[in-house]
């Protein structure tokens, strides 16, 4: 690589893997996903020849929009050294993130939120690609100063400052061979969510069950919150098939409101429930802490839809959640997911990612084994989600075997999709 | 107009004035902004040639993001029959909000959330316009059972119910007459943010607070937050200025973390501030929280980058605003801000609207007026931002005199631009 070479071009894709693409924009409350990447790769003209691949996942309708937003950013990157640019990513983030026009459209929030988190993720394969090392291996090896640099302290110093963040880095420096040769060895707990889509009978939730515990997981995920009497049923065969020792977590995806959650927890709390995920609204710091006072011992965890570390600050300040649910591709990628792993550590609440859509699986577990190595320094009730599906199309997917995450050894931050799947998936909007 | 006509065009501009030229509009996060709208025209099929006109208010970069995700929404109105949909927009607020797959944009935040607030707002401007009346006067002649239709109470039950806000609503009928007639004779009042704005130096300080006052205004408002003896010499002009009669409120526009912020305000405590203006992030409702308790009596204004409704909901809840300033062009359209408008009159608190922009006067203006008519009943300590310029550009532009918004008498939402200014302002990117 050369010191001088720089970014040339930021291509775009919008990718969509539906079973419904002549239905687009034909059926305005179609209840089903399709799955979607909004989808950026940044090249340069270094002789390397490296790219940076990264993406916001969406389910469908708007990843037109989410991808125009990417495109918004190319003035930003275009011309930019290669060298300098992934030498100060905190500069980088800090510069779209606080664009004072830019920002008027979140602030740090929603689309364009997203769009840079997939530049800021694309950044970070091609520094992990050029340095010949997978992302969670880099980040790893960076020094605390190096990393507490990348994270942008606004807003969060009421509860976490620099440096108290350098302190909690500088107590995972010992060690933190002997982890990542851990993490090598065994990888990383898995959960899978797999036999608990609400549109699964009975039999196939048993046998999905039974598939599961013969897997070598011990956690599995069920999602509720549709028709209580069913959640009961489909929990008593979850446990029988499970048996005892498996731990069951509930996954509302935001149904209720705050009085609701409380009163459907309480009708399921006979059922040993491990988690309730997304009880209420993402945006109810209150709702949440107010749901996770009531159930007690029943514990909350959310994350998936939180917006960026200034929620996820209240959530710990106010014991809204015991489980972290971060998510790779919704708040402002790599830099803005240390500083949430910082506040989880400093509130010594486990992080639990969320995973599955979209190469999400794909890009979380670099974040999680990083997690691991140099900032909680423990897998205790850590385990990172596990969905079986559409990994064939990334270059070095996700690999789960025995209930654990295998370490990824490729360079980058395995967002690559391959050349195929985006010819195949590119979405065309029909007139 | 015909009981079949239906949607048939939903036509969007990427409109943007330079004002980043004169420093108008600049404060501690927004130094340059160029003030813009992604605009909407909903054209039908009805005889009647009426058009809904509705926008997003962004400051320049962006807004063709902004612009496209209206367009995104074309699929959801064209050939939707126009009677229907007018007769029940509170069930069209839910199906564009709720759509599971937009929804992953957001939650109900940022451009998706936005676009869907040009839509509505269009949509009312429409139903207005037909029903040959301002908006305010549509809204204040529709029954509490109507009004409580167009609200989505997801979300809120713990804070408001259906109930509640029906009572408050019914509680509001007696004296409608009287109170419109109020409006339509005395108007609305006013306060301005012209004096202002970090750019500008001591002696046109000095000059538009002189002018303030000879005007007729009782509120002025500086922006702060940049140097903390600039503040103090701008305040101690001001308050020279306008003599110890008119309310001075600071705006900081999000720049400090919160013990910055309390911190801050204490040192301006002893020039008599009226409300300290977004203290902090938007979206941090502990943190605003926190400073409303160390800096009482001095109180807490906020809520034009607020989100949505939960969010508002929770600052009230913990008593971290003593102002709430609703935005017309935030939120999802005049549904999302009557749930607001009812939020903030169960809690007692004056609602304050945020204005200035492009054409965000000209919209918020119905609301306070529509919440003087039916929902608070009330003036005290309630005013509305006001900023001279850029109303040339509307048919139907808000008019301030002698402190006070006449009240618009002109059928529809105010929201209508005219021809030429945005076939002269339409951006085209450059290549």
């Amino acid at each position: 690589m050369t010191g001088w070479s720089s970014i040339t071009a930021v291509d775009t894709h919008d990718i969509r893997f539906p079973t419904s693409r002549e239905l687009d924009g034909s059926d305005a409350m179609n209840p089903d996903p399709d799955y979607s990447a909004a989808y950026v790769v940044l090249r340069t003209d270094d002789p390397d020849g490296h790219e940076g691949h990264g993406f916001a996942f969406t389910i469908g309708r708007g990843n037109d929009v989410q991808t125009a937003a990417i495109g918004a950013l190319r003035p930003y990157l275009i011309g930019r050294p290669v060298s300098a640019t992934l030498a100060d990513l905190g500069g980088l983030w800090r510069e779209l993130v606080h664009d004072s026009q830019l920002r008027w459209l979140g602030p740090e929030k929603g689309v364009m939120h997203m769009a840079i988190g997939a530049v800021v993720n694309a950044l970070w394969d091609l520094a992990a690609k050029r340095a010949g090392l997978p992302l969670w291996r880099l980040l790893s090896r960076m020094s605390p100063e190096e990393l507490v640099d990348l994270v942008d302290f606004r807003y969060l110093t009421d509860a976490l400052t620099r440096d108290e963040a350098l302190e909690i880095l500088r107590q995972g420096v010992p060690g933190r061979a002997e982890r990542e040769a851990e993490i090598l060895r065994d990888g990383y707990p898995a959960y899978t969510t797999s036999p608990g889509w609400l549109g699964y009978d009975d039999d196939k939730l048993r046998r999905l069950c039974r598939e599961a515990v013969d897997d070598g997981f011990t956690q599995i995920k069920l999602k509720v919150g549709a028709d209580l009497d069913d959640d009961r049923r489909r929990l008593r065969i979850a446990r029988d098939e499970c048996g005892p020792d498996i731990r069951i977590a509930v996954d509302a995806n935001q149904r209720w409101d705050v009085p609701d959650a409380i009163a459907w927890v309480g009708a399921l709390s006979p059922y040993e429930i491990w988690w309730v995920e997304e009880p209420t609204s993402p945006d109810d710091v209150l709702g949440h802490a107010a749901i996770a006072k009531a159930i007690a011992p029943i514990r909350v965890a959310t994350g998936e839809h939180v917006q960026n570390r200034i929620v996820f600050k209240q959530l710990l300040q106010l014991g809204g959640l015991s489980f972290l649910q971060i998510d790779a591709a919704r708040v402002a990628g790599v830099n803005e997911n240390i500083a949430i792993l910082l506040l989880a550590a400093k509130f010594g609440v486990p992080v639990c990612p969320h995973a599955g859509g979209v190469g999400l699986c794909e890009l979380v577990q670099h974040l999680s084994m990083f997690d691991y190595v140099a900032v909680s320094r423990s897998q205790q009730d850590r385990t990172i989600e596990y969905v079986d599906h559409l990994h064939e199309h990334f270059a070095d997917p996700a690999v789960v075997r025995g209930g654990r995450y295998r370490a990824p050894t490729a360079p980058g931050f395995s967002s690559t999709m391959l050349p195929a799947s985006l010819a195949a998936y590119s979405h065309i909007e029909l007139p």
